[in-house]
C-alpha cells in the first residue's frame, strides 16, 4: 500500500488533451458563424480549465500550506496520522473566482460579439441599457464569492467557534443584498394559489426580503458545512446540487431541437413542448427567464469543475481536505444564483438532506441534547468499518424535554438509546447527524462506501425536488414563472 | 516605562463623541433639505466611523492574530522582543471594504434620494442610465480592493519571497481591467503638446493602456511596501498620498462659496476663478468631472479614517504591525482612483519620494548590488539612535557596473561607500533606500524622528506635485481636463 500522503497520481495525457478541448470552447465564441448563446461555449471552457487547474494546483500547492502555515488536518477516521493539508477550498475558491473574474467579458461586452465580426448583436438576450446592470449584479455576485472565500479563510486560519461562525455568511451577503437595494430589485413574491383570496397575486415583502436573503446564504453555507466529517463529504453535496441546479438551468435554455417532458407522468395535465430557438424551454419564451438561467449557469459549470477537480484529492483516503473555505464558498456560491436567478425557492428543494441533516441537529446545535466536539461516526481499525458515534449524558440525566425528542426520534428510527434498565433513564444516544443516522439504519460501512450512500441520498433527493417542483409545485402555482 | 506590549489608551469620551457626529453625516443626505452632493456627506460619516471602528479594533483583535494563528514580528530596531501582532492591515482592509460596500446605496441607488422626499432627482451628477455604469465601475473596484487584501495575507500567511510576490498585484487588477474592457473603456490619452505635430491630439494606446493600467497598480503596491522598515513608515505614506489626493479632488468639486487660486505665482497666464454650483472648480462646469473626482473621494476619504486609526498604535513604539495587507490595499486603492478617475498622472505626482525611493532601490532590487533579507537602518541599542545600514561585499568583489553605479551614487550623496585603502576596491555600501539617504545626509536620528522626517519628505513631494501639476503642466497639456 503506498504511503498515505503521496498524493494522487495525474496522467499528462488527460492534460495535454483537455487543454485544446477547453480552448477551443473558449474561442469558439469569437469565431464565426457566432453559435447561439456564445458566453455559454466560453462558460464550458472556463469550466473545464477550472477542472484542470484544480486537479493540478491541489497536490502542487498542499504541502506548502503545511509546512508554510501550518494548515494540515489529521483524518480523524484513519489508522494513519499524517498531516493532510487542510483548507485547500482556498485553492478551489481562487481558481473559481479569477476563472469568473476572467469570464467578464464574454456575456458583458459588446466587443467580444463584435470581434467576430457578428456586429454588435449578442444574441438579443440583453439589451446594451440592461447590460450594464446585468454586470452590477454579476460582480456584486463575486464580491459576495470573494467575502466567503475570505472569512472561510480566516476561519480555518483562525479557528473561530462554531456557535460564532453561524453569522459570519451574513456578512459575505452584504454585496447582494446593498445592489440589490441600490438597483431597486424587486421585494414582490408570488403568492400560492390557495392563499390568493387573502394576499392577492402578488405580496411585497419590503424589508423582509432582505432578511430572507441573508437568511438563506446562512442557511446554504451552514448546512453544508454541518454534513462534513468524512472524506469527500463537503465536496460531493456541492457537486450533486450544482449539478441539479444545471439540470433545471438547461430546461429554461433555448434548445435547437424538440423535446418533451413527459409532464402527465408526474401528475401534471399539460404536457410541456419545447423547441426552437426561443421557444426557450420552461421559459416559454422569457428572455428574461433565459437570461436568468445562463446567469446561474456561469456560476454553476465552473463551480462542478471545480468540485471535480477537488473530489478527486478528497476522495476515499482523501489527500487534501477542503477546510471551512469550500463550504463558504460553494454555499455562497448556491445562494447568489437562488437570489440573482430568482430561483430560490427551486433552489433549496435541492437541499433536502441537508435540511433534514439540519433538523435532526437541532437538539444538538440548540444544547437540549449534548454536542461533543465531532459528531463524525466512529471509526474501528480492526474492521475499518465506521459504526453511529455517541453523545453520553454523564452526570447530567437528560432533562425532560431532551427524553421527549430523543424517544420520540428513536421510534422514528433516527436515533439510538442506550437506557438505564433499573430506571429507564437515558444514558447514551446516537449523534443527531444523517450520517450516523445512515450507519444506523443501513448497518455498519467503511468510510469510501458511507459517502457513496451519501451522494445517492442527495441524488434521491434532487429526483424528489424535480418532482416536487415540476409535478406538484402546478397545484400551488400556476405558470411557472419561478 | 510601560511594558512595550500594552495596547495604546484608548478614551471612551472620543468613542462617545464621534460617533454621533459620524452618525448625523450618514444621516444628513436622508434628511430635508437634501445638501448638494448627498452622497459625500454619507462617505464623510463612513470615514469617521471607519476611525473608530479601526481605532478599537486593532487592539481588541490583535492578541488573537498572535495566539491563534501565529501572526507576531519582532521589532527589528527595538531592545525588547516581545511579539507585536503583525498583518493588522487585515483589520485594517476589512474595515475599509466594509464601509465602502455599505456606502453603495448612498451614490448609486434613487431610493435613498426619494426617500428624503426630494424625488428621485440625485444632484444631476448621474443619469439613471449611467448609475449602472457608475455601480459596475465602482464594484470592480470593490474586488480588486478585496483581491488584493486576500492576495496581501496570503502573502503574510504563507511569506512569499519578495520576488514571487512582485506580480500578485497585477491579479488583484484583474477585475478593473476586466469591468474596464467589458464597458468599452477608453483606452485614448491626450497627447501632450510638443508631441501633438506628430501624434495628433489623442493617441489610442489599445492593449498598452491595459499594461499601464496593470503596471500601475504594481507599482502603487509595491513602490509603498519597499519603502518599509520602520514604524508608522507605510501608513503614514499612505496618509500623506491619500490627502493629497483629496486635496487635488476638492479642487474639482461645485463650491457654494468663490475662491480664486493664484496660479499666476506658479506660472501660469491664466488665474484660475472657481465659484458657485456646477462651475465646479477646476471642472469648469463639466459634471462627468466633478462625478469622477467624487468618486475618488467615496475611496479616498475612508482610507484616511482607517489610516489615521491604525497610525495610532503603529506609532512609534509601534503596538502592531500592517504586514503586507496594509500596502496590497493601499496601493490598490490608490491604483483605482487613479484609474478610474482617469488622473493616474497626477497621482504618480504624489509617488515622488517612493519614485526616488523605486529608482535608488534599482540597483539593489535587480541583483547588481547584493541585496540582504533586511534593508532597514542599523539600530545602536546604547544611543537609540538609527544609523545607515550597510551592504557587504564579501568574498565576491563587485562588478564593474556596480562599482559604476556605486561610485555614480556616491557622487551624488545617495550612498557612502567603504573603500579598501590598498586597491580602491569597493568592500561596502549604505542600503540604498530613502530611510538610509535621509540618515546620511542628517545624521543619525532615533525612529521617531525618522518617521517623521519621512512624512515631511512625503508632504514636500506632494507640495512639489502640486506645483507641477497646476503650475508646469500647463506647458504640455492644456485645459487641464485630465
Amino acid at each position: 500500500m503506498a504511503p498515505p500522503l503521496s498524493p494522487r497520481p495525474l496522467s499528462n495525457i488527460l492534460l495535454m488533451s483537455l487543454v485544446p478541448v477547453a480552448s477551443w470552447f473558449v474561442v469558439r465564441p469569437l469565431l464565426d458563424p457566432v453559435p447561439p448563446l456564445p458566453a455559454l461555449w466560453a462558460s464550458v471552457g472556463f469550466s473545464i480549465f477550472a477542472f484542470i487547474a484544480t486537479l493540478y494546483l491541489v497536490p502542487a500547492l498542499g504541502p506548502t500550506f503545511v509546512m508554510k502555515a501550518n494548515l494540515k488536518g489529521k483524518d480523524l477516521l484513519k489508522v494513519y496520522s499524517d498531516p493532510i493539508p487542510e483548507s485547500q477550498g482556498l485553492v478551489c475558491a481562487s481558481i473559481y473566482i479569477l476563472l469568473l473574474i476572467l469570464f467578464i467579458p464574454f456575456p458583458f461586452s459588446t466587443s467580444i460579439a463584435s470581434l467576430s465580426g457578428g456586429g454588435s448583436k449578442i444574441e438579443g438576450l440583453l439589451g446594451a441599457a440592461s447590460l450594464h446592470h446585468e454586470l452590477s449584479v454579476y460582480l456584486s455576485s463575486l464580491l459576495s464569492l470573494l467575502m466567503a472565500t475570505l472569512l472561510g479563510f480566516l476561519d480555518d486560519v483562525f479557528d473561530i467557534r462554531w456557535r460564532h461562525k453561524l453569522p459570519i455568511p451574513l456578512i459575505a451577503a452584504i454585496p447582494l443584498l446593498m445592489v440589490y437595494y441600490a438597483e431597486g430589485g424587486n421585494t414582490h413574491v408570488v403568492v400560492p394559489i390557495p392563499l390568493r383570496p387573502f394576499l392577492g397575486l402578488l405580496v411585497n415583502l419590503g424589508p423582509l426580503y432582505y432578511l430572507y436573503m441573508s437568511l438563506l446564504s446562512t442557511f446554504t453555507t451552514n448546512s453544508i458545512n454541518i454534513l462534513a466529517g468524512i472524506n469527500g463529504s463537503e465536496v460531493s453535496q456541492a457537486l450533486i446540487i450544482a449539478i441539479s441546479v444545471i439540470v433545471n438551468d438547461l430546461l429554461y435554455l433555448p434548445w435547437p431541437f424538440d423535446f418533451r417532458i413527459p409532464m402527465h407522468l408526474l401528475g401534471n395535465q399539460i404536457e410541456v413542448e419545447v423547441g426552437g430557438a426561443w421557444h426557450a424551454g420552461m421559459a416559454y419564451g422569457s428572455s428574461e427567464l433565459v437570461g436568468r438561467h445562463l446567469f446561474s449557469l456561469y456560476f454553476m459549470l465552473p463551480l462542478v469543475g471545480v468540485c471535480l477537480g477537488f473530489m478527486y484529492h478528497n476522495w476515499y483516503p482523501a489527500r487534501a481536505f477542503p477546510g471551512d473555505t469550500l463550504c463558504y464558498v460553494t454555499g455562497m456560491a448556491f445562494s447568489v444564483v437562488g437570489i440573482q436567478a430568482h430561483f430560490s425557492k427551486t433552489l433549496l428543494l435541492f437541499f433536502i438532506p441537508q435540511i433534514f441533516n439540519f433538523l435532526l441537529s437541532c437538539p444538538q446545535l440548540f444544547g437540549i441534547v449534548p454536542c461533543p466536539r465531532h459528531r463524525v461516526p466512529r471509526f474501528v481499525p480492526d474492521t475499518n468499518l465506521l459504526h453511529p458515534s455517541k453523545t453520553v449524558f454523564g452526570k447530567r440525566p437528560p432533562t425532560r424535554l431532551a427524553s421527549l425528542i430523543l424517544r420520540i426520534f428513536a421510534t422514528l428510527g433516527l436515533t439510538e438509546l442506550t437506557v438505564d434498565p433499573t430506571n429507564g433513564v437515558i444514558l447514551e444516544a446516537t449523534n443527531l447527524t444523517i450520517l450516523n443516522f445512515l450507519l444506523l439504519r443501513l448497518g455498519p460501512m467503511n468510510e469510501k462506501k458511507l459517502v457513496q450512500v451519501l451522494i445517492c441520498t442527495q441524488i434521491a433527493g434532487s429526483v424528489i425536488a424535480f418532482v416536487i417542483r415540476y409535478g406538484l409545485a402546478g397545484l400551488v402555482y400556476d405558470g411557472d414563472r419561478r
